[in-house]
């Protein structure tokens, strides 16, 4: 039994202002042509296949669009859950007439901890929850956390449980050992939004969505997919891979990655800003990508993101990086908070390592005039 | 052929800062009865499933259920279209899964003017479309009234129709000869959200939504279903009903109607605030109706919101009408913008005609001090 496991489309992400719908739109072709190809005995998706609850309506134009072709055309059963970025109620609205056409949809966690049943295998669905709506699914006053929610439904599902078939379970869940980044939404407060992995001692496979990076935990029998972009820059050098399994009937498997090819990818570019802006450069880059740029000038440039943006389009993001500023210096304006410093002193730190300039007494006493005006008017307020 | 004719359900509609969801479940759970007892061949719902593009998440579970149970469990085909109010891509989702257990549900007016056929009978579906969007759709540049696009969409369908089969319309339209009330948004100004019943002369029965009275047109052959339930005062006095229409293969028809109970009526109620409170009275009343209140007291009143509210607790609305006051006065008091007067005489007259108490130089004194300081203040900013 062959299934293809991807999650965190995120359809209808917002990447800094830009709507990625499009270029989302553009991958998930290629997710279709590569379905076609592979002709697996399903599809899994596991979670965040909206960026939120109430996504744009092109966002679910193209989600209807897209699992149509798999679903219906190529007649491929498709088995997602709800990730903690989609509305479980809302995603859950028709799921019952899915069903039929083998497209099996949990947005909501339900009391039915039966299986899907797909050639022999069995796909356990545990949409994202929160620990209450567990307690209370349940009625099981002892779940507090993630953790304490994903044990106990795994525990009702064990009651169902055939071990002498393969079985996987699906989930969206931030599972110990994995590594997060800036474009995951943060769940919860300290360690109750972590899962240990030895709760899925009792699956073949753990089909996982939620972190965006495929190797995000190393584990033989547990795996995130991986989003299906870069969402970003934190995950500009992450790679991005749908996942391949053929599934034994003793459970054993092998497992196969494939990529797609974003339209624009998403990196880091760090240089002068002459040389960026210089042909013999940029002929060699593909200037259309989402670029984060960082430039290593000293001193101040005069509108330096436009001059970029007519070479590189889609900067999405331009930062500083202050080479000649000694270390010390740095870990000094760090820490400013913890000393107490007149507003002046810090702007005086704050202008020097911005544009390694000097800061004359002339500069000072006309900053100095500015400063004491806004706090008298604050004084006054 | 035995069809039933619904619509205007408004899911999740709010009225007066209450939502109706309970009261529309209530309601749904008797129309399924309904249905289940009648057995027909197909239910229509004419547009406005929901009150709003992105309706709470409970009235997206009731719908989920409600459908299901016609649909799934009695196993009854259905045919729906998009209103005004409701979002014709989200509604669209999953549509095409939808078809497979003969739900035939269009949200979005797409370019495929063929009908929906089920025992003999086709139902020509046309969801609510903006003018705009038929211009588009057909790249018919002379579509710019409801008019035109009706007209427009309904010559596409004249291309498929058979006259020989009885051919209905679906549709969610203000078709002339209807009457307006106010919890139906206003559409677009003037006549041309209006469109012609001749329009409609191809089909042997049009189905409406959109005006929520059922006699709303006085027609042979086009009807409204009139809304689930009373949504504002001013339909306090409609009936509320739905349409069993049993079709014959030459097109005539028999239209029965069938009237659903609500939990709780929408009604208005006038009289002195001390007959209101009266035993006598309220214990001949369901006080627990939604109500709104017209009082006759003259007089001024303590809290006699509060007071009606102890025994009625559904006023949603409260009102006074004040039967002393000279008719010239009143009309007096309507044209106070075209006059000059100034503010103390203005509040003069407003507090005679509300109090009907004398307006005493001791309080003309007090009330011109106030007057005065508000005025220097008004000046000072």
């Amino acid at each position: 039994m062959k299934f293809i496991h991807t999650g965190d489309w995120h359809l209808g992400k917002l990447v800094h202002g830009i709507y990625m719908t499009e270029d989302q739109r553009y991958l998930l072709n290629q997710f279709i042509e590569v379905v076609a190809e592979e002709q697996p005995d399903a599809v899994v998706i596991a979670g965040d296949l909206y960026d939120r609850s109430v996504p744009p309506t092109d966002a679910v134009e193209l989600l209807d669009e897209i699992l149509f072709k798999i679903n219906v055309e190529l007649n491929i059963p498709v088995v997602a859950i709800a990730g903690n970025h989609d509305s479980a109620e809302r995603l859950s609205f028709g799921s019952s007439w899915y069903r039929h056409n083998h497209f099996y949809l949990t947005g909501k966690l339900i009391y039915d901890f039966r299986p899907v049943q797909i050639k022999g295998v069995n796909f356990h669905l545990v949409p994202y929850a929160e620990p209450g709506h567990v307690r209370h699914l349940l009625d099981d006053s002892s779940v507090h956390s993630h953790q304490d929610a994903m044990k106990a439904v795994i525990g009702k599902m064990e009651q169902n449980l055939n071990p002498n078939e393969p079985n996987i379970l699906v989930g969206h869940a931030f599972v110990l050992g994995g590594e997060t980044c800036e474009s995951e939404r943060t769940l919860s407060v300290g360690g109750s939004g972590c899962v240990s992995s030895d709760l899925f001692a009792p699956f073949s496979y753990t089909a996982l969505g939620h972190l965006h990076s495929p190797d995000a935990i190393r584990h033989d029998k547990i795996k995130y997919s991986g989003s299906l972009m870069k969402y970003s820059f934190s995950e500009a050098k992450q790679r991005k891979t749908i996942s391949i399994i053929e599934m034994n009937e003793n459970g054993s498997f092998e497992i196969r990655e494939r990529t797609l090819t974003p339209r624009q990818d998403m990196r880091e570019l760090e240089g002068h800003l002459e040389e960026l802006l210089d042909p013999k450069f940029y002929e060699k880059q593909k200037t259309d990508d989402y670029l984060k740029v960082t430039l290593l000038d000293d001193g101040s440039l005069i509108d330096p993101i436009g001059k970029l943006r007519k070479i590189y389009p889609h900067v999405l993001h331009l930062e500083r990086k202050i080479e000649s500023v000694d270390q010390k210096q740095l870990r000094n304006f760090s820490s400013i908070k913890e000393e107490k410093k007149s507003e002046l002193d810090l702007f005086e730190q704050f202008y020097r390592e911005m544009t390694t300039a000097e800061f004359t007494d002339e500069k000072r006493e006309l900053m100095a005039g500015i400063v004491n005006k806004v706090l008298k008017e604050e004084a006054q307020k």
